[in-house]
This record gives structure tokens, C-alpha cells and sequence, in this order.
């Protein structure tokens, strides 16, 4: 057996915790108003103390302020929604410190890996993993992963300890013994696993999990060291100003933008015939999708008072009411705001034979915040490739996403902001707000330009539509939403 | 064919939408800050329009206030809940009003009833809903339930005349038909039903749906009425001041408080072996409950430092971590406050299979909110009741439920009290609001006495846990938890 190192002595143990704990409540009301998240991830072999660990911690901190998670294999509910979903549905709230047991390593940490293919599903796995840390990491969130450390001599010892013991021996299961027995194939998976995941901002840290004292001060010192550091790094990003910066990554979309035709003419008599042709079959599409057990997103973006709701409502009328729900995407509340921007959006994924129609989304972060500089710079950069990444889980899950921009010239808006005005029950429609934002045309149309340019991906497809005459509009949306879900459900 | 009452004339229907658009916007202003929610619900036959009624409320309501809700068959998830965990989980937030598509009527309206155990089915089903709805109603909530007649032959007619046009021939299923032969019976199992539900506060309102106009102008008006009755109802509510009543409902229960004895001994030595056998004692009749394929649910209520976090943490060490959650429970944020204060337990009730553990619970509502006057009486008067109601929900569904009352005599928590003001890491434990707590013994002796004489119920009993002896008290709460999983896993 190896030599473990002595054991730190009680005394010395519990002045030391009384100086953490100090320091952990001080810390605790510091996340409160901090403009970060705190993960803290505890993994490790069996009898390593992940969960003692973690209800040491429960006694340390003030419960108020902290969440526990952890995951069962996915029931049926989180099986119909893309992978990622259930890891975003166990965030902490703001100002709170999440505690995970496992957390999203907990399954494929179980897996030995013997064969090429089986390693091979285990790298996919990690990069997965790894992919959705550097999303929450680049948001700010502090990903505090420890590995606790026990080597199978430690491991083996601490085991038999327990079951001689007839009043201990119920802790130790067969399952135990098991991966006592593989110990060596595992502890290799979980090296691979760590290797592949351990990236700026979702560091690993080894801990030696022999001593249980030391191993939960060195825990707990970890967690006061990083948060200081992260609190440090995010003062530093605050103080650059976000400065809006019109110019276009890409001028082609703007173009594309700017000589779409809008002189689209349409009898009312000849839109009547065509809507009902249009819904029938849209409708008919919608209901192979969910008989197929896809999902459909759709988006709609677009100028201020383009038609966004008349069109949606004129769409969902062919569809079940209890198939769909429309997602109006307002300003985030203070909730909101704290999190990663796409996840309240992922709140709202809908399961597998349902659809979701968003007023507004996502993209908010490429339009809005990067104009009104909402967010910086590096961060509205960053979420093309993020909001490609979103969308491409969706598709990959076999969720079809549709996208809709309606386009209206600057003169056409301004017919409708009047007729707005002067109506009474559509002037709470109109805002300061809305008169600003039209001001700024020009900073919206680069936004708008790169937006279409950098995210029309073949499975995500950005649909430009003409959209000074409504009629032609909800037609055309019916159109090309029929065709592209036939289209889909052919591939 | 019926002879089908006049059209109501274009122009009449929009200059009656002009006014009643801008009268719902009002309202809309008015729901924000209201202290109460709005449900509403519209059911009735095919074809009666229950979709494009609700599309053109879509249209005449700001989309922000409102959320859509509908109800499928229930997922895996929601039946391993209680039955009404999936309604509780589809309220409105606050300031908004909530559409329903049939709601929870949906399921139980498609049953024939022509057996006379299918309606007594139909019956248990009804009153069930009801019951729900009540407890809606009576916190306050507004429920206005729509019943869109259309007679056999109007429905007939519009089917064919659907059926007859190419263009919207595909809005007719079979389905539709099938209902259509039915139609007798269906409407006499939905008038079973809304005779069964047709209470206060959740009554039902028969609305003719042969012409859409006039239907949708009706069913604005109706909101609006029922809307500022329901205002000037609660704000007559609001104006009696709350008083506290500190006189026992039932002095039987407070003499059992007062006689309990508190003087138990137990060593370190004797604690060390007991808590070990009774640990492994109570993982394995968790174990088995689980495997039986039931919840847990564990209440701690007691004095202020009475020891509710230890004994939580002792309790939870024999558990995987990944098949509990505890849950603590502060004082309501805003939109909690605003809910039916059961809303956000349910939230927490556990899946089949797992445990949840409270840290203070609802009986909050007959404890801090009656003592402080923080609710009316009539409200937690009622509360017993209606707690009583929420655990034979979860007893009915197989979830079983323990509930501590974790006692300290007053001299025990002075001791305590003081102890934490001169430790730093227990110093954050103690606001003031102990102290002001500490002084109203009496008042909270009444309230605890009543508590326990009004809500032990045999699926749900409480335990009365002397603790000023830590060390007793929490091997008395493992013992005791093991026996009553036992007891009801042998029943």
C-alpha cells in the first residue's frame, strides 16, 4: 500500500476551517452582486468523497445562496430535446454558486473505453462538453472543475475499511467493487476526458482526495482563489466602454439587404385563394414534421412594425393550438440579464412533435446589443459562431429551424408609424423607443447585413422577405415555410 | 337547419372592436399591477372556433401580457408526478393573462361517458378540477371559463361548407366527423362536467358561437366585466386589516408542544454506533422505496436554531447525491408573492424515485404569515384545509410524506442564540428578526399547536422531534424516518 501523507492534525484542521469559513461567507455575498455565475464541479473515483465533499460545503456556505445539482440518465422528456438542454435548465440563479456531483461528466465518466469506437464516443462526448464550458466560460461564468485524486491502493484500503465495519459495510456497494476492479481502464477514460476539457476558463485541478481535511480546505481555497481572480478579470473587461461600431464584417449582406424588390403587388381577392391554398398545405407539412417526431423553430426578426405579429398569427392558424406556443422576446429581465444571452432562448427549444415561434430572439445579441452597445465588442463578435453552434444543435437533434427577416423600406416604416399613432388601439404600440431606433437605420442595416451574411447556414437558412405589402409578406412566409419543411422531410 | 340569428354587420362589428380593443388595453395596464391572475379558458365543441377566438385575442391583447397555454397527453415526466403537478406548472406570471385552448377540461370533454363507470370517471375527473379551481379561486386568482355552444346542425353545416370549398377542405379531419356523429353525447358529458364545476369564482358562461362576431365581442366584454368586479371584490378584501389571533383553534395540540419532554442524554460514543446502524437503515428503506417506484418527501419545521440544517445534512449523508434535493425555503421573491402560496412548492415535488427535502415548507402560510399577519384570517384559516388537500395529492400518488417539528425549549435557544452571535462563521445565521421571532413564543406556541392538531393526517403525521439534545435529535429523526418508509412500503 502507499504511503499516505500524515493526516492533518484536528486541531490545526478546525482553526483553518474557521478562517475559511470566514472567508466563504464574505465570498458568498460578493457573488450576490457579482456579474458572474459560480459552477463548482466535484469529480473523482469512488470513495474519493465527492459527496461528503459536498455536504461539508452545504455546512459551510449559507444554503441561501447556493444550488446542488446533479443527473440521472435523461428521462423522456429531456431525450426529446437536444442534448445540451437539460445542462442548461441547471444553471444557478444570479448570485448563487452552483455545486455539481458529477455534473455533465457523470455518464460518459463511466465509460471504459476499451475499444476505438467506444474511445471515439467518449472524445465526441468531451468535446461536446468542452464546446458548452467555452460558450458559459466566454460568457463570464466561473467553471471550477475539481478532480479528486485517489489512487487504487487508497481506494481498495478506504473500501475494506468500510465493509468490515458491520456498521459502515451498507455504504459500500457491489457496483463499488466493480469499478475498484476496473479502476485502471477508468481512471484512463477520465485522464482522456480532462485532457480534452481542460480549456481557459474550465480548468481542471487535481486534489488528493487521501486526507479528507486537507482535501476540503484545498477546495475550498480553490474556490476563494479563482473567484478573486475571475472578480479581478471581470472589472478589467467592464472598463472598456462598448462602442458601437457601424461598419459591416461582411458589406455583401447589407447589399443583399438593400436591392431586395418591395413594389410586390396583390389583389385582396387573389390573396384570399392563395392564403387558403398556402395554410392547407403548410399545414399538412407541420403535421408530417411532428408525425416524423421533428421539431420546428421558427424566427422572426425585422424593422419595427414590419408586420412581425399579423404574420405570425396569419401562420399559426393553420397549426394545433396545442402544438405551438409563440415566445414574444421582450428585454431580458434582471434574471436574464445575469445569464448567458442564450439561455432563457434554451428554455424555450420546444420537445420533439412541437413548434416554437419566436417574436424576436437570439439574435438580439448581433442586432440591438451591438448597436445600442448593449454588450462589447469581443462578445457580439463571438456570437455568430455561437448562434451557428446553438442552431446547428437544434438541426443535429433533427429540430427544423426556420428564419424569417421582414424588410420594409425607411418610408414605408414611417407610413406605419404614423397610422400608428393616430389609431387608438394600436398607439400603445409606439414608443420612444421605436422613433430612436428608426433614426438609426443605417447602424441596423450594417447589423442587419452581417447578421444574414455570417448565420444563413444550409441547416438554418435566413429567408429575406419583402414585407411593404403585408399580403405578399404572410404569403411568402407560407410559401417558403411549406417548402422548406417538405423539403426537410425529404432529405 | 337551425335558423341561425343575423350577422352582426361589418361595420358595427369593427367600430364595437375599435372601442372594445382599447378598453382590453386599459385592462392589460391594470392586470400588471393587480394582485391577482386572470384564466382565461375556452372550451367547446369542433368547429364552435376555439382557435380563432383565441388568435383574434392574440390580436387585440399587447402580446407581452399574455401567455398561451394547452395541454397534450401527459409526458413521462408529468405522470410521474402528482396529477396536478402539469396545471400547477402552467400558470400566468405575474401581471398576465393566461389563454387556454380546453386546458385541463381537454381530456376528460373527449370521453363519452355511455357507461355508467365511465362517468363516474368523468365525475372523479371533474371534481378534481374543481377542487384545483377553488383553490385558485380562492387565493384570489380570476377564472372565466367560456363555453362556445354551437348546436349539431350549425356544426354540420359549417364542416360541409369547409368540406365543399377545395381551398379549405383541409381544415376538416376525420376526427372532426367522428365528433360530429357523437355529438349528443359528447354534450352531455360536457354538461356533466360544467354542472360539476360551476362554482364561485370559476363559473362557467354559455357563449353562442354561430357568428364569430358577435362571439368574440362577447367574450371581450365578459373579461372586462368579470375583470373590474373582480378588482372592487379585491380591493373590499384588501381594506380589512390582517390581526393577529393568537388563540389556539385547538389548545390540544399546543399542551402536547409544552408536555413534550426534553431532557434526553445520549454520548458521543452511543451517538457514533446508532447514527451508523440507523443511517444504513434508513439507505436501504430509501433504497427500496425508490425501487418501488416512490417519492419522498421530507419536511423540517421547527424553533429558530433548533437544528434544522444539521439534522438535514445527517439525514441526506445516506442518500446518493444524485437522488435528493433540498430545498430552502426564504421568504417569497415578487412573483411567488403574487402566486397561490402552494405554486412554488409544487414546483419542487419530486418525480417518482426521488426525494425532496424542505427546509421550511408551506406551513409557513399557518406559522410566520398568521403570526406576523403577513395573509387575512379567512386565508389561513382555510389553509389547513388546503394543505391537508396538497399532501393526500401526493399521498394519493404514491409520495411519501414526513414532517418534523424539531422543538427546543426557550433557555435551549438563548444558549444557541448567543453561541452564534460570538462564532464568525454562524454570525451571518442571526439577523434580527430572531431576536424580534424570540419574543413572540407565544404567539408561534399557538400557531404550532394548531399546525399539528389541524394538519396530522394519517398519510401525512407529524413528528414532534425533541431537540435540545442535538445528538437525540437527529437519531431520533433517522430511526423514525426509517420506520415510516418502512411501515408504508409494507402496507
Amino acid at each position: 500500500m502507499a504511503k499516505a501523507r500524515e493526516r492533518l492534525p484536528k486541531r490545526i484542521y478546525q482553526s483553518r476551517v474557521r478562517q475559511l469559513r470566514k472567508a466563504l461567507l464574505r465570498l458568498q455575498m460578493d457573488v450576490k452582486s457579482a456579474p458572474f455565475k459560480v459552477l463548482l464541479i466535484i469529480a473523482g473515483p469512488e470513495g474519493a468523497g465527492r459527496g461528503s465533499l459536498l455536504n461539508t460545503f452545504a455546512e459551510w456556505l449559507d444554503p441561501r445562496g447556493v444550488e446542488t445539482f446533479s443527473y440521472h440518465t435523461p428521462t423522456d422528456e429531456e431525450k426529446s430535446h437536444p442534448h445540451e438542454w437539460r445542462f442548461w435548465r441547471s444553471l444557478p440563479g444570479i448570485g448563487r454558486i452552483g455545486l455539481y456531483a458529477g455534473s455533465w461528466y457523470t455518464e460518459t465518466l463511466r465509460e471504459e473505453a476499451r475499444t476505438e469506437r467506444a474511445r471515439k464516443h467518449v472524445v465526441e462526448e468531451a468535446e461536446r462538453i468542452r464546446d458548452f464550458e467555452q460558450l458559459l466560460a466566454r460568457g463570464g461564468t466561473l467553471i471550477l472543475k475539481v478532480w479528486l485524486h485517489l489512487s487504487k491502493e487508497a481506494q481498495g484500503c478506504r473500501l475494506r475499511t468500510l465493509s468490515a465495519e458491520p456498521l459502515t459495510a451498507w455504504r459500500v456497494t457491489e457496483e463499488d467493487w466493480h469499478h475498484h476492479r476496473i479502476y485502471d481502464r477508468l481512471d484512463k477514460t477520465a485522464e482522456l476526458i480532462r485532457s480534452k476539457t481542460n480549456r481557459p476558463g474550465a480548468r481542471w485541478t487535481s486534489i488528493s482526495a487521501e486526507d479528507e481535511r486537507r482535501r476540503d480546505l484545498d477546495v475550498g481555497r480553490l474556490l476563494l482563489t479563482r473567484f478573486r481572480q475571475q472578480q479581478r478579470k471581470m472589472a478589467r473587461l467592464q472598463a472598456f466602454a462598448a462602442v458601437p461600431a457601424p461598419v459591416s464584417l461582411r458589406p455583401a449582406g447589407r447589399r443583399r439587404l438593400q436591392t431586395l424588390p418591395l413594389d410586390q403587388e396583390l389583389s385582396e381577392q387573389d390573396y384570399a385563394a392563395l392564403r387558403e391554398k398556402w395554410l392547407g398545405r403548410l399545414s399538412l407539412a407541420v403535421r408530417a414534421a411532428f408525425a416524423a417526431g421533428r421539431a420546428i423553430v421558427i424566427v422572426f426578426e425585422g424593422w419595427d412594425a414590419a408586420g412581425k405579429g399579423g404574420a405570425i398569427r396569419r401562420l399559426t392558424s393553420a397549426i394545433d393550438p396545442r402544438d405551438y406556443c409563440v415566445i414574444s422576446v421582450a428585454k431580458p429581465n434582471p434574471e436574464e440579464k445575469h445569464a448567458h444571452y442564450l439561455w432563457r432562448f434554451w428554455r424555450d427549444v420546444p420537445r420533439d412533435g412541437r413548434m416554437a415561434v419566436f417574436d424576436r430572439s437570439w439574435y438580439g445579441r448581433v442586432l440591438v446589443e451591438r448597436v445600442e452597445g448593449f454588450c462589447r465588442e469581443d462578445e457580439w463578435r463571438r456570437a455568430y459562431g455561437e448562434i451557428n453552434g446553438f442552431e446547428r444543435h437544434l438541426a443535429d437533434h433533427g429540430t427544423i429551424v426556420l428564419k424569417y427577416w421582414l424588410h420594409i423600406s425607411h418610408a414605408e416604416q414611417l407610413r406605419r408609424f404614423r397610422e400608428r399613432e393616430i389609431t387608438p388601439h394600436k398607439r400603445h404600440k409606439m414608443t420612444a423607443e421605436d422613433w430612436r431606433n428608426r433614426r438609426q437605420r443605417g447602424a441596423y442595416e450594417v447589423a442587419v447585413g452581417d447578421m444574414i451574411a455570417l448565420t444563413h447556414r444550409p441547416q438554418a437558412p435566413w429567408h429575406l422577405v419583402p414585407a411593404d405589402n403585408k399580403r405578399y409578406a404572410r404569403l411568402e412566409i407560407l410559401r417558403s415555410a411549406s417548402k422548406q419543411i417538405e423539403a426537410t422531410l425529404e432529405r
